[in-house]
């Protein structure tokens, strides 16, 4: 694209990282961006944000995850029990079963939020205009391109992305504002131009950023044809709160309770008809949301659904499952989200997915904007990532094929079983909560002492705990200590400090930690890294300014693994995590939650040879 | 005072409530009663609102009752733990002991939270603010007076209370608003005359309306004199984030720590020459937060407090003990918090009961206003508030005393033991953290059936417990569905709804129910009362429709008697009542959170004769 021929109609302007897609991925690395202080812009082609509809499933690990949770509870709907019902002997369906929700014994949170996506989207828009960040929308790119010199690439503080875009003109009559529809192919002068370091292409399915730079998606379409519908229910069907799963001879269903008295249906639907044979896409003109309700109530016999006075939303899809090639381009630009995969929503990982990516992505870009780390730390996102995606369609195969099954009946042996089904909807259920997901061995993930704390699996998130605050006995879950404010935790778990001896010990390993990690924050210890510790001192016994002395911390962050005053709250921490109280070990959490490695109490030397494989700094030995 | 002399000059109003004071008692008044639609107003003749220090102490209690606790929770510290220190044998003091600071069993959160005086102040002042109410300032009241016409008095709709006030004129000079110190007694005209229904003076110790209404305060003033200082602490003390008790031969301190790092420190102290001989007040003069230090550092002896860069705020205080007697004139008037009873600082208890007092008189003032209650339902505020505050005055007697005390040592054998003191530190829990207010029996309070809720203290608040809902299974606080909204919840122990039969009994139950208390509910029954059934089916098993049905209640207050879905909360909750499933029975709970009466299942019609009492209607028995 263009030379420019009318310098006076373009605006060009510089930024550290541009997003382009305002979902759930974009709003999370902008939101994650604003808060580290980085200089962030995010456009949408969209004129507005989304009102209804869409994804809505939010994952036990995604509350406990990113600061959220007050507001994902006070506003949300809570599955704790999913019902499954089959085809009954009399005709119709009947409960065969219901089962918590959620199983993953881990989970802080156990069961999922549900709430629409305007809602979810609008925590993060009120965070980031806190923060002085806005959508710029609507914007619509034109062009994109990615430097090819090598020395720019290797500069951090080069701009080697150029972005165009068209800017849309509003034509304001009275109260009517009218979008310009404007051909990106039109012969129209480029309108804006956006050098960033880095851009993030958070813009869908249908990802303009990805086309555009000549990434695929591999994998493939199934025959699966489902609907959807957004209403609030007038029926005596008894499990209507519950997430169910319906297997019925005439086609499934899954019910996904919502906030208020709202209730999605997901509905499979047999009608090739509502395919347009030519493209192979949905033709929404020939099935619309009563169509929805009347394959609703043929499955739900002999319960009844009332026809609703109006339905909040609906669409449909034909599930596809795939995974883009590539997940970046010279670590310059990232896809993130529906981008890069794309499969059935039921098993409601959409959303969780696609805010993941850029959680796991957002810190990494913070640390290296910042000169902490090395750019080489980037290419970890497409790794940890790539593979989670792929995981992930691997599941949603499985589960979509048992789901859009035919139930076993005496008619139809090799259909599917409740005991099938449930086998899969529990063995997934650590993956699907997002409490399983776990990074390979990476610069960023070392597992070589997975022996010092044997419970705290390297690559996962740490596991929830709850200790007692040294100062003032209050309990507090350790995981509310580990925001994701792009530092690195240690956890250091220094044993029985009421002990002399012990304490001697202990003061040479804190001098030995700072001594370590200094060479890696150049902005000051705390500005890089948090130090906790964490002593299996009890309550009544603890001097806690004796530990804060020691590790120069705040004394909120003296931590003691004991029961709370009542007995009722923490205590076992140690076991939890499989660390000997009489050995000790330090815990470094990542940023973004992830147990990162552990170092042997009696040699934190090794956690220079960790940071120094992505961080800057000087010789770890000095 | 005042024939209108110059009626042009004279603003003249009506309203439903006018309250006097935006303290804590004032300020949770109108927000009660703006949240009930209650057409109130609220004035306060200081200029500006509270900055720091003041009271500082939230009681389990009120962070359970009034809906504030996400706020409270998050701005406040928490005291878990007390400590206690008393002379050692090499001179200075020592630690003797750390126990819970909240020992009562029942208390939903164990512990009490503290918070300057004026961010509690800000959650109301917020939540009035969204109601479109305002505090009028500064406005200072000049007379009062009640009607002595009895026809009057008894039309709920008149106003017979009528109030005068100054309107204080500001000069405003560049920034600088200087406020004319009117003199009351000037020869001034009145400046605007409010007509009320009803007059709340929650103006303080010093209370304007009480004087003018010629209250007497019963009680006396000790010898104790204490220092109050607030400050951020550098010190070596190692409970100086518990809430501690030291005696010290030097005198005795509490310390109370705040949010963020900040501390507040009692100090007693010796010194007789920061009295006034004539007016026997304190003369602040005389000692500032310097001597308050240098006290706090005799007691605290070996331990170091270094002189920090400034104080938040300090005060000095005499402590006296004493109880208005009468809380209100002809039912019309009320005095409510400070104004009623003052008392030491600190057991934490003042702003506590000052915000209980309006709590309790709220509900009923707006039952009276909307046309649901008699006016004899305001009688019950003074039987209720003065027994307690009675009660406070002989407790706050007690532990001032063991307070104020001399440590017992080898020279002063009758000093107090830490044995004494933590005695009555525990006896006095269930009072001190307001799990343990009783009230006694009254129209309002009608222990008749206790035998059929044994454990539910009937004039107790009702125990919190968690029950499952019966629709989605998730864990429900039954304390979160009781809002303090007004109406009388009515708790329906059904027993076992999944037998046939007894669904029949329950049916018939439900009708008897709704038979009796439509009378009272001229507004519909839902706006009066709140029907919330509890079965003791399994959550496996439930159909919770069936039971809203019956009810004809939403499906979220149909609750079960069962574990959550990983059995971890809930559960026992008829037996922690000590209501036999077999039987059943109705609790009745007041709007302020209070067990009001308990009917028998078999007897539903009792609930006639409970609202008889106190409510209008057409008969009972109709």
């Amino acid at each position: 694209m263009g030379e420019k021929r009318n310098t006076s109609l373009i605006k060009e302007s510089n930024v550290d990282v541009l997003i382009i897609g305002a979902g759930p991925a974009g709003l999370m690395a902008a939101n994650a961006l604003a808060k580290s202080g980085v200089n962030v812009r995010i456009v949408d082609q969209r004129p507005d944000k989304v009102a209804a509809g869409q994804a809505d499933g939010i994952q036990p690990r995604t509350i406990e995850s990113y600061g959220l949770a007050e507001r994902l509870l006070r506003e949300g709907n809570q599955m704790h029990m999913a019902a499954f019902y089959n085809p009954s002997a009399s005709g119709g369906i009947e409960l065969t079963d219901r089962v918590p929700d959620v199983t993953a014994p881990s989970a802080r949170f156990p069961f999922e939020v549900t709430l629409h996506q305007g809602a979810i989207e609008a925590i993060f828009l009120d965070s980031m205009e806190s923060l002085g960040v806005k959508v710029c929308r609507p914007l619509i790119p034109t062009s994109i391109q990615v430097s090819e010199d090598d020395d720019q690439l290797k500069d951090v503080n080069s701009h080697p992305v150029r972005v165009s875009f068209f800017l849309e003109r509003r034509f304001v009559n009275e109260n009517l504002v009218v979008l310009r529809n404007l051909n990106p192919f039109d012969d129209h002068e480029e309108s804006e131009i956006v050098h960033a370091k880095f851009v993030i292409g958070a813009d869908g399915a249908h990802s303009w950023v990805r086309k555009t730079l000549g990434l695929t998606m591999d994998g493939e379409q199934t025959d699966y044809i489902w609907g959807v519908v957004d209403m609030t229910p007038d029926t005596d069907f008894p499990d209507i709160r519950n997430r169910c799963a319906i297997h019925s001879n005439n086609g499934s269903c899954m019910i996904v309770p919502r906030e208020e008295d709202k209730v999605r249906l997901y509905v499979q639907l047999d009608d090739r008809n509502a395919v347009d044979e030519e493209s192979g896409r949905v033709d929404k003109s020939k099935i619309g949301p009563h169509e929805l309700l009347d394959a609703t109530r043929k499955i739900f016999h002999p319960y009844s659904f009332k026809t609703p006075e109006s339905f909040d939303w609906w669409t449909i899809y034909i599930i596809g499952q795939r995974v883009a090639s590539k997940f970046s381009v010279k670590d310059r630009v990232f896809i993130a989200g529906d981008a890069c995969h794309t499969h059935s929503p039921k098993a409601g990982q959409g959303m969780n997915a696609s805010m993941n990516d850029t959680h796991n992505l957002a810190w990494k870009l913070t640390q290296v904007l910042r000169g902490w780390a090395n750019l080489s730390l980037l290419q970890t996102y497409e790794l940890e990532r790539r593979e989670y995606a792929q995981n992930l369609i691997s599941f949603d195969r499985q589960f979509a094929r048992l789901f859009s099954g035919k139930p076993r009946t005496e008619e139809c042996m090799d259909g599917v079983s409740h005991e099938d089904f449930l086998k899969i909807f529990q063995t997934f259920s650590g993956f699907t909560s997002g409490i399983g997901i776990h990074y390979a061995p990476s610069p960023i993930t070392d597992p070589s002492y997975q022996a010092h704390a044997k419970k705290l699996i390297i690559g996962q998130r740490l596991l929830p705990q709850i200790f007692v605050r040294a100062a003032d006995s209050r309990p507090i879950e350790i995981q509310d200590l580990l925001p994701a404010d792009s530092r690195f935790k240690l956890l250091v778990f220094v044993g029985d400090s009421s002990d002399a001896t012990r304490r001697d010990r202990i003061r040479r390993v804190a001098e030995d930690i700072r001594d370590v990690v200094r060479p890696y924050s150049p902005d000051g210890l705390t500005a890089v890294f948090e130090i906790i510790a964490i002593s299996c001192t009890k309550k009544a016994d603890v001097r806690h300014n004796e530990l804060s002395e020691l590790f120069g911390c705040h004394w909120s962050k003296i931590l003691l693994d004991d029961k709370d005053v009542r007995g009722k709250q923490g205590g076992d921490g140690y076991v939890n995590y499989g660390i000997e109280p009489s050995v000790g070990a330090v815990v470094v959490v990542r940023p973004d939650g992830y147990v990162g490695m552990v170092a042997p109490f009696e040699n934190v030397k090794e956690l220079g040879a960790y940071f120094v494989g992505f961080m800057k700094g000087l010789s770890p030995n000095m």
